[in-house]
């Protein structure tokens, strides 16, 4: 926390590359390389100057041939402590974007004296600092990786303090109950008295249980929108999987395609709807085998259906009673469309067993996609959302959230058995303790924090 | 030159991402999508806020599931006409690098006013607006390009005025040349009259031509720092061509190797050495074909010599004088370094025949490899520059100083001829004007802007 780091905060490759610097030096260390003496610079200012190679004695010289003239013209913001992101004296250089550019000025500032900053450094000081807190620290790198509506939202709210608010609402309220107690103990002598109602905090308590349940359990929609509601496409051979697939999949929606256009190989077998990633799971798999499909139910199959939310049953003759049978015992807990494909071959014999509404397409043909796109967006079942819905979709906050449950089952089990307030009152500090390691708390040990940003981008 | 242009100015995927506005209505458009009103901000200053998803009336609204909560929280640079690098009002978002977010701001932008940038036009219109002139606009595109200690130095010379500086000079000769002209003109009635001693004006005319092809000779050198001096290595099959060449390549001399691996795979068969790209030539071919191979001569190999500035001799065993021989022809105009490889083996066999240095080395067992390094890097001949050095690289600029040499070459014709003064007058404007074009001087078709910024990366 005493040295003065520094990173590139942007890609390489564009015709900018921010640098960022931030420590109790970073003015110091700038001003020795920068053509004016930014040492007194006021905070939100922007200067204009060169960047000159200025290498202290003893450090390694640049190769001759060359003249060492400026490095570059760039632009320098400085904010003051504590008035910045990281709350200490920092300044971003605005630099061209030329690789040997961007690794000179790193070159020259730490030859300075800067340190090159770890991943997520510039927010792990921020976070020690209290300009934020661990959730909402987690939230930034959330909202770099968010790259659609819903997955931004989801950052957004968490870093404007989301979960935070709710947690400082469970918080009073585990202490009004704690703090109840606590009165019950200390009047523990005195039979006649009966300051806490144990029907009173017996409530209490279960309102308490009722509010971090719904919060742990919206982790399985939080898991899925961050990695994409799962969808299993599943059918006889030759139905037209694949070419349902490629006809989902090849929709561009992207707004500037060229920019978009870089992640596709990462993120193959994917489609946003209304704002939310489907990921199709294990669709290669299933591709391949197709071939020595001939009932629905193998193992592979089973496979795809298990990992689903979705499925795609998809037909293009009725299927027999016992088919139908088998795919809503083996979907009873998903969400289940049924897809009739080939309608312009097959469109004279109508289902009669199928009781369940069917999508009627064409894959081949591109006969409406549209409808089963929106069949799909509905079986995700996303709740409509205000401002202040929280959806829990960190691991770490899930696991807080599973483990404070626990604790708190204990109290709600004492309250049912009449166990004495004092052990109650430690499963409640437990469950106190367990739900502010979310936001960080008074303590948080170097390993938790080293695991937490260890995997943010190096210049956040 | 009236629309407020918008681009992203970073490459996408960093922690950061730079939204960069330009043109009059910068701050009004920036406004309505920022949490603040910026209309009176101050110049060089910087604004914390949000930005919100207001889009006017009429305009495509986000799709429905997710609240239309803010974008992202982030940092405003605002800069004033005249001291932008525009050269208009202009703006710098600095957001989370997140593709999600980046495409939502520029669509804000553009729904809300803002026109997307063409590539270079952020340049182009500081050019159009004086703020630099065309070859200073020109370094900047080779500025982001540079990778390493040659470029860079050639594009930040170039960048500060060095070229325009160095024309401005020949200017002024040229305007006293033809006011020297133009006097013998006026008086030419007066044969008794000498005002212009044609010996002088020969002098000064034959000054200004060595000063023009000094620059226009300087292109070569300028070209292949720029693309990388051309090295080939030729020799007998099974001499360790490729050994020496992977010898070569595999020497990693990045600073920060993450950043500069990015770019391996477009660079490959480059190497650097102190701060000069070497760009060994069809080697691929040379080693596809070397099986073949028997004598030096045949015409792959003779190509590959051609295209060369440096010819790596590469033998094993002493050559033959008639080997010698040839190879001395084929390299009368390179620079030729012979070097013998396997020295662990034949050590004990001195050669007599070659008078020339030779470079004794073993590729295998990585043996005074260094030393051949040393030996490239002199034989590209690299003058020692001072800071005023111009060296062209630019092949407009190459085109206009021959053109220009031509119409002076037609003033020299002249003089020698006793050409009457107003055809030598109308000769050197033409030189003027020609020269004139590397700056951009008053008058440049709108053809010819297009054709230089087209190749500007999109943001600069």
């Amino acid at each position: 926390m005493n040295e003065t780091i520094c990173a590139l905060a942007t890609a390489p490759g564009g015709a900018l590359g921010i640098i960022r610097i931030s420590g109790a030096q970073s003015l110091e260390i700038l001003s020795r390389i920068f053509s004016k003496d930014l040492t007194n610079a006021k905070a939100n200012t922007i200067h204009y100057g060169h960047i000159v190679a200025t290498v202290p004695a003893g450090s390694a010289t640049t190769p001759a041939g060359f003249p060492a003239g400026p490095i570059d013209e760039v632009l320098v913001s400085v904010f003051r402590a504590p008035h910045s992101y990281t709350g200490e004296d920092s300044a971003e250089i605005s630099c061209h974007g030329s690789r040997y550019i961007l690794n000179k000025v790193l070159e020259l500032l730490t030859a300075n004296g800067c340190r090159m900053a770890n991943p997520g450094e510039y927010t792990m000081r921020a976070y020690l600092n209290s300009k934020l807190d661990l959730s909402q620290a987690e939230a930034v790198a959330d909202l770099i990786a968010s790259s659609n509506q819903a997955t931004h939202h989801l950052a957004m709210s968490q870093l404007r303090g989301g979960i935070s608010t709710e947690l400082s609402l469970l918080r009073e309220q585990l202490l009004k109950l704690t703090s109840l107690l606590e009165l019950e103990l200390d009047f523990s002598d005195h039979e006649d008295l009966e300051f806490a109602d144990r029907t009173e905090l017996m409530a209490l308590a279960n309102k308490i249980d009722k509010h971090i349940t719904q919060l742990s359990q919206s982790f399985e929609l939080g898991q899925a929108i961050k990695q994409g509601i799962p969808v299993a496409i599943v059918g006889k051979t030759n139905v037209g999987k694949s070419t349902l697939l490629n006809r989902l999949l090849h929709e561009d929606r992207a707004i500037v395609s060229d920019i978009h256009g870089t992640t596709r190989d990462t993120v193959e077998d994917t489609i946003d709807l209304q704002g939310v990633t489907f990921r199709f799971i294990d669709t290669a798999g299933i591709r391949q085998t197709t071939d020595q499909v001939e009932q629905i139910g193998i193992e592979r199959t089973y496979a795809a259906i298990d990992k689903a939310r979705i499925v795609i049953w998809m037909v293009d003759v009725e299927p027999s009673q016992e088919e139908l049978n088998k795919i809503l015992i083996l979907t009873e807990n998903k969400k289940l469309i049924i897809v009739r494909n080939k309608i312009d071959k097959t469109k004279n014999s109508p289902f009669t067993l199928v009781k369940i509404p069917l999508i009627e397409i064409s894959a081949k043909h591109n006969q409406h996609i549209d409808q089963l796109e929106q069949a799909i967006y509905q079986a995700a079942d996303i709740p409509t959302l205000s401002d202040t819905d929280i959806i829990v979709t960190n691991a770490r906050h899930h696991d807080a959230l599973v483990r404070a449950q626990g604790h708190l089952q204990r109290v709600l089990d004492g309250l049912n058995n009449q166990v004495s307030g004092d052990l109650l009152s430690e499963d409640l500090r437990h469950t106190l303790d367990t739900l502010s390691e979310i936001t960080g708390g008074q303590i948080t040990p170097n390993e938790v924090l080293g695991n937490i940003f260890k995997n943010f981008c190096v210049g956040k």
